[in-house]
């Protein structure tokens, strides 16, 4: 038995997310099969943390056990021979030990957010970015973001459907920069709640049409009610960037 | 009658070149449509540069007369929601007097040609990059492209179909620039040859595998001669960018 840890890339956008589920697809279906197919015998693998549908990823990472070692170049190249025509790629693969869990193992979470704020509809980055016609002011969401930075109870930013144990969370950096009509946010946690990154971008977006004022995202935290925030920002603008272990 | 100058994207993937032909999509025949319908009467668009199929645009530039004068904003809504659901969108309209020709008025166009270089297929950026997957290196391709740059005979990267009156040309810039595994060539010129720029990408790919050295480009281009050149790079990896007046 050895295990693998292996990045993953996915266009979320024909994916009913992450998660297997019966009938349709998910990307770990489509991962599980491949790797079942090349090492001939069913084989479950482990996510770092599971993506909502139309969510992409760039740095998804799981581990897999497989029966005997193999070449970790061999492995990348008959993985994604195995999961063509479907938008999931293996980026990297290292044999790691079996103490090595993607999930539990993390030390940190990177996500990015883009946004793309101007009066046409998007043509080259359909489900790609979050569409906003109306200008952002990204000072402001800056102003309001600083309030989310650090150890903090994030339910008013936690999905009903959140199955944490807790609320508690240390968001480690909330950054909003724009290139241009490009507004992309970043964000950085050892870990997030159900649809935290999202909620957090539509309460943003609050602030940057000027609906809300900066000091208005406090009053939200502290809160602690889903309702006292903003909405929840579309899938199709989310990337899970990177796992630090 | 007022003649306007529209800024155009569009995802290339769809369609079967800017150019309208019978019985298959392509970007002008969903420009031109939107604008018929928008004036009530049939309408011809005129570009700066025709692409290939497969090919992306940025900033498209195109000239159109409409009957008289609109609000410029309500052009641009109104034609982006006649074009749905194409990827194709007016990203800037503004009214321009009767001289103003988008192919015979621009200055200077630009390109960007993207790769990405690295082991794994595409899943993200399918249909939106090159993919390389022998290593590139970008100091040997920034060498040979300094052979391109200038006034020359472009013979040997000019389709046998370019229709041009002459082959003589001034590249202003071509550059190669590596980001970890992203790697975009930038070329700017006042116009360009049939399949210039992806033959010149072709060409440079060959030096970034070390199958050619940098001065086999500048023979190449002496010998004016077609086959003298490397291959063409693949439609999908072109993004026409901008124009300038």
């Amino acid at each position: 038995m050895q295990r693998y840890k292996l990045t993953v890339e996915y266009d979320g956008t024909p994916f009913y997310g992450w998660q297997r589920q019966d009938d349709v697809p998910s990307v770990q279906a489509v991962l599980e099969d491949a790797c079942s197919s090349y090492v001939a015998t069913p084989t479950e693998v482990f996510c770092a943390g599971r993506t909502d549908a139309g969510v992409h990823a760039r740095g998804q990472v799981v581990h897999v056990d497989f029966p005997e070692a193999r070449n970790p170049y061999s492995i990348l190249r008959g993985l994604n021979t195995l999961m063509l025509p479907h938008p999931v790629v293996v980026t990297a693969v290292e044999a790691v030990g079996q103490d090595f869990n993607a999930r539990l193992s993390a030390t940190r979470r990177h996500y990015e957010y883009r946004i793309i704020n101007r009066t046409a509809r998007l043509a080259l980055d359909e489900h790609r970015a979050w569409y906003v016609r109306k200008p952002l002011d990204v000072d402001a969401m800056n102003d309001a973001a600083r309030y989310l930075i650090g150890h903090h109870d994030f339910t008013s930013f936690r999905d009903s459907n959140c199955q944490a144990k807790h609320p508690m969370r240390t968001l480690d950096s909330l950054l909003v920069v724009r290139h241009g009509e490009d507004i992309t946010v970043t964000c950085s946690s050892k870990s997030f709640l159900h649809h935290q990154v999202r909620n957090m971008v539509g309460t943003l977006a609050l602030v940057g049409h000027g609906k809300w004022q900066p000091s208005d995202v406090k009053a939200a935290l502290d809160a602690r009610d889903r309702r006292a925030a903003g909405p929840t920002a579309p899938a199709h603008g989310l990337y899970f960037m990177r796992v630090d272990y």
